[in-house]
């Protein structure tokens, strides 16, 4: 595996691809990104990668935009130098929510990428939590979706009062995703119903389902600037909820999100290192999951062709 | 427009596509579909389609593998007969449940027949209330996606004891779609929560949220079988409901779902007629809402190059 | 070889996959097809597959919208679970005879079917007697064409009076067939003249070519209602035929079919297994060839990379 | 018409596109073919395409390969200046014969050259009396497939003694396109049996039907060397035929064709003009009749949306 | 026209967008693009755009991911919208100097880039000076490739001293344009002769070509950060040149090259507005010439079909 | 190696092939190239390739046409063959020189070129010295683009005089190419300044460097008519050259070029064998170096997924 298995790095969470060498036994493979005086990138593998079996990786946090165009140019660089296989390792997948059509003339942008991903030589994807399990089907290659659903609610599962949990959902949208994490903590759910006053309003939301007293477990794929949260937070403790713990797949962590869930004062925050966090925004309460053992586990198999499907059941 | 736009029907739902060319003052263009003895089909059109902007209508009701193979063999011939544009309107897109992966090694069925539709010479695609909003983003080809939420809304807002109205989504993954039928009605919602006992089995389920003494409108997007419509019913009458009305938009009321509704003993059951429904499945205190001046509308807009979007907001 | 080499069987002809496993000396992969209330069919690969080398059997008979479908998902279940490669063998090919516009605004479906084939997935095909050689044109995928010719064609030479058999084809379009099939037996051959006296009738047939006294082999593609078969023996008989065999590949037998060869009171009906044939269809005077050797053997060729070409000419 | 519709010619048959220009009143435009010392091809297109539809005419005649270039270079410069539509009018599309492998590891090149024309921009074809009916399968584009079958019948119907004809197919490959062309003229048919005896060698044939003291009608797609026309003259008067005519759409005449025609002496050689044939192989029996009004009227309907196929029924 | 053709602009360079549209006495139609707290961007298209004639402009300057993203999304939300035709109109090309392989295992991204706007759905391309002609080849569809110097040289031919003047490539690789723009002046060439010491040093350049005395006018396609332009202006003052001009078409200025520009007192720098220069990196000796009536004729002639080439040889 | 790697030698430079092959340890694998009695040619592979790793040798010299149908044909051959990958090695590909449009409604046909490779089936290609580096991103695959600048270039280092040599190119376009070369002898670099006095006249040209008293090599990518070499040698003695050298990759040498060579007098002709030179062009002064060690080597590499890219660096 050592000889015809590469990783490379693009540069946005180097500290989970690292990871996930170490668990796999191998080196990251070299790769010079650099920038030309009129911001054009450019990018050099910086190993032999004929027919060798070739993985990515890279979130797309960040600047997105940056992040994506690097993937994309170290890819078309290692299919011209005729990599064997080459499967893009996207942690976190930004743009899923750009799902659907909720607006007229707007872009699918999640099936955008996917086909701007296929057309800079991707042969396949792992990635984890799609913000809709539909985005799956949005490739025309075979896709890998990973969960961490297991991994956040074997945490939970080790907290006193578990009995009293319920786990909550931020809007109905989110009512399937959080229902899969009950079931595996074997809790009740709640959700909070919101409603659109305006195209740009939206009002105060309502819980619909019986928090009073419970241990509320907000469930979501991702933290993005946490308002969302923090007006969750807020509904639950009007709704007189117990403790309220905060957690998510993927710690996108922007602006004032960190300073925010300071305040909240929750009892834990519990997210996983698919987007890197940096110092200055982990917090004392903070619980930082990895997902490298999944990962290297999938891309390991991916490899040597074993099923995976069989190993992480959705 | 009357010599330029033909409209084909495939067979599944003639009476909506006659309504259809009824409101576009036009005729159902003739279409030869037989059957060989070795079962094979065969289609003829019988008009000079060449430069025409040609509307194929077809309901994926069952059989659906026929009726399948009718579209793409219709539009197969269309394309070589030179037909301008190829629009498929499929009031009833099927697989759309079929949508993500939730077992390993299963197809995204709903993808694949959004490819197979591409390559039997679609051009684009009209269709109507899909499972997901983001099977929207499965096709590679522009996708008109008409909703009759608010036919079934207006007509329910005429219904007296509106104020009490609580409007129930059959499962956690339908919360979203009732939120939006919600919106409508100014009501709040509720949800069934339902667990999986093992991969065959799932729990009897409990609603989330307050239903005691409310009207229960319960709203989805088809009724198959009616065993989830029922199941429904039960919870809520166990937890002590109103009246109950149940609506959905496809009306696929397969088997015995007829008299399991009859048997509801329910105010009304609102359905429109995007799928053809048999007389002997009419229920007595059925209501079914025409679409036929909405795909009509969307179809002259399509053809004349006018926006769809700012008819029919999502 | 058994590890790498996997076969699935789709439904319509298990026997066949069965005699091509033992052949091998591999076991049918389970595949599990299952129909949703609302007919949609879902397709489950109940092994790992990942770069396997996949073969999936299905023939195209009676109800073929249905089978065909059942393959296309099948494969595109195969994709998405990353089989190596998946090869679709299809015994019977049915809309083999739709290849060409015989009338205006038709569709070319043999063509349409070998382009749904690749959509869904398939990488290359294994087929066996098309009802034209051209329609391996239509394929843009390797495709490994067989045909029983020499196996029936084995058969009739142990037949005595072999220096007094006449090959005839039914109708002008299988004097090709007909005489590479003669050129085997070493006999002369007739044809069937038919002319059409309208768009829908068809005169009956005048032979060219001498039969007076010889012992006819009529010898066709396929047997579908047996129709055209009863009348060219009609035809032979009047003009003073012997004996009278009848041959062909496949054994569609449509309805009437069987009952109307077993009146034609021929010598002996020679066929091959291509197509599952029901008991209750199998007459007293009936041969059935197995071509599951030449299909097994065309397997382990195409897996292990040998000529498939140099072991059956044609 | 005159403002849209553009005719060029790539110089293999400049006098047939001269004269459907003429019929379609219309001239033909300018392009400029030029050759580098190093034997490239240039071709500029010396007029104004953009989006016009646009009409090349290139018979694939000797040297097939320069002629065929010559059209794929025309064709893509076009689409680079964009032409709005370009139609591939191949009156004589000289690789349809190699429309099957009847041999291993052979190229099946009538569907290669499909492929080309399809990747140098044609958006459409229009060709005449493909040598298979399938290889119009072949091509992923819309095909107007023109027959000369009428035209010639039609001619012949006015010889003396049309009672006494019998029509001739040299092979049993051609039985069908002779049966076609005999029901036009309510003649018989008989066949040549031909054997092979090895990989190279072809036995004398055999006459099948009843051909003594009728006058024939030799009928094929093409004549080439004119080999197999020699060897159907001396079969058939060693069988006792009476007087012959020989006939055939594409006059190809290669090599000593138009000598062994004029020494065989028969009554007289019917063919087209989609093969441009220089005066020294025109003989004084020779008939040639033109398919431009055929041709131009195709292209005035393609031109203008309507029907073909109720024009020229198949 | 004015109902039919659609300019929209995606925002590096608002400027000459709205000087195009002044020219064609149009409105820049209205786009919403904006950015999620998780730095996704999105894209609403805020008119109606069915079946119109869309030209979208974008300069691909810094940030050029980000500029290129919006682009992207920009096309596909239009082709999702229905839009007739999709023109990119790039007025600066950046990635045109990543055009070949002058290092091992990089991206040829020019071509990735043209890649991508077709994937985004970019029907045409209209574009000005690449930096190399051959970049027009990487696209699969039509460009029209407009050049400024005609509109350069036309300003240059005005100053006094013409007939002194020298033309100067800053490498060899330049020589090529310079001798086209020295061909309108009709002006002598001079070239800067580079070494490569090593992989990442390269020698101070030696002029090739007699410089003494002469009026300088330096001509390239970009200017970067103006180092390269800075030792030209060294090594010509060396070796005893007279006055110093400096041209070039796109004025990218990147860091200090304004700065360094004005350092380097030469007569004259003379640019144009394909790339939004701001205020500050405006020098007082610095002519910026417009390309918006050449790209506003340009746009007008492939919406109505006349002919570009016509209008601007190259 | 012996097993896996299959040589085909289409027939333009068999001698190479041949060396290649030598060089592997190899034979060059048998096959047939015919042609039918119409001019279409037909290709048989006589070797089972399934699986195999397939180099395909033919450089695209006179007759151009003929030699690019063998490839495509050839390569369409063995895709339907099951080849396990092709790989198009084209020594001299010669439509190279049409990269760009410098007319208006041209073809880049060295785009069309790779496209129809492409579309025949070729995996990858192998070539060397493009006219231009950028043609190397016209191909959609891997390509491997060697160069012969060292072979010539360590040849030349050996003449006496060395110290004395300035590199000379035979026009602006040729600049680089010819800095590359002198980059490699350390020596410095002329240019040959050429004007187009109107759309078919160019003036003669100007010696742009100081050549007086030098011994110059004229370095080109290829010799066609040699006409371009002839009057740079005017040019270069009546400025007071020294001893000239003549030096080009590929020796196309059309017409009259070896007689114009041998009457110019100069000391050497220094060219490669990718392009067959027939005995009669073989000048008493000319130096013909051999590719086939480099271009051995390169396949060797890629058989065995080593780097190409480290051998050759450019």
């Amino acid at each position: 595996m050592k000889d015809k298995l590469k990783i490379f790095c693009c540069g946005s969470n180097c500290d989970l691809t690292q990871d996930i060498a170490d668990v796999l036994g191998l080196d990251v493979s070299p790769l010079k990104i650099s920038r030309f005086s009129n911001d054009n990138l450019s990018v050099q593998i910086q190993e032999n990668v004929r027919e060798r079996d070739v993985f990515v990786v890279q979130s797309l946090t960040t600047p997105v935009s940056e992040h994506l165009m690097e993937m994309l140019i170290t890819m078309d660089a290692l299919r011209s130098a005729s990599a064997g296989r080459i499967t893009a390792v996207i942690p976190y997948y930004s743009y899923a929510r750009s799902d659907k059509k909720d607006a007229p003339r707007i872009s699918i942008t999640a099936r955008l990428i996917a086909d701007l991903l296929k057309t800079a030589g991707a042969d396949r994807v792992l990635t984890m939590d799609l913000h809709s399990a539909q985005v799956h089907g949005f490739f025309s290659m075979p896709v890998d979706h990973l969960t961490a659903i297991s991994t956040i609610a074997d945490y939970m599962k080790n907290k006193a009062n578990k009995e009293n949990m319920i786990v909550v959902a931020t809007d109905a949208g989110g009512a399937k995703r959080a229902g899969r994490f009950a079931e595996k903590l074997d809790a009740p759910i709640a959700i909070i119903d919101k409603r659109r006053l305006s195209d740009t309003e939206v009002a105060q939301g309502e819980v619909v389902g019986n928090v009073r007293g419970k241990d509320a477990v907000i469930f979501d794929d991702e933290i993005a600037t946490g308002s969302t949260i923090l007006e969750t937070i807020k509904t639950l403790r009007k709704a007189g909820v117990g403790k309220i713990y905060v957690s998510a797949v993927h710690a996108v962590l922007c602006g004032e999100a960190a300073g925010r869930l300071k305040e909240a004062e929750v009892e834990e925050v519990i997210v996983t290192n698919t987007v890197a966090i940096p110092e200055e925004k982990k917090l004392s309460n903070m619980v930082i999951l990895s997902v490298a053992p999944l990962m290297a586990e999938a891309m390991r198999r991916i490899h040597t062709g074993e099923s995976v499907g069989a190993l992480f059941p959705h």
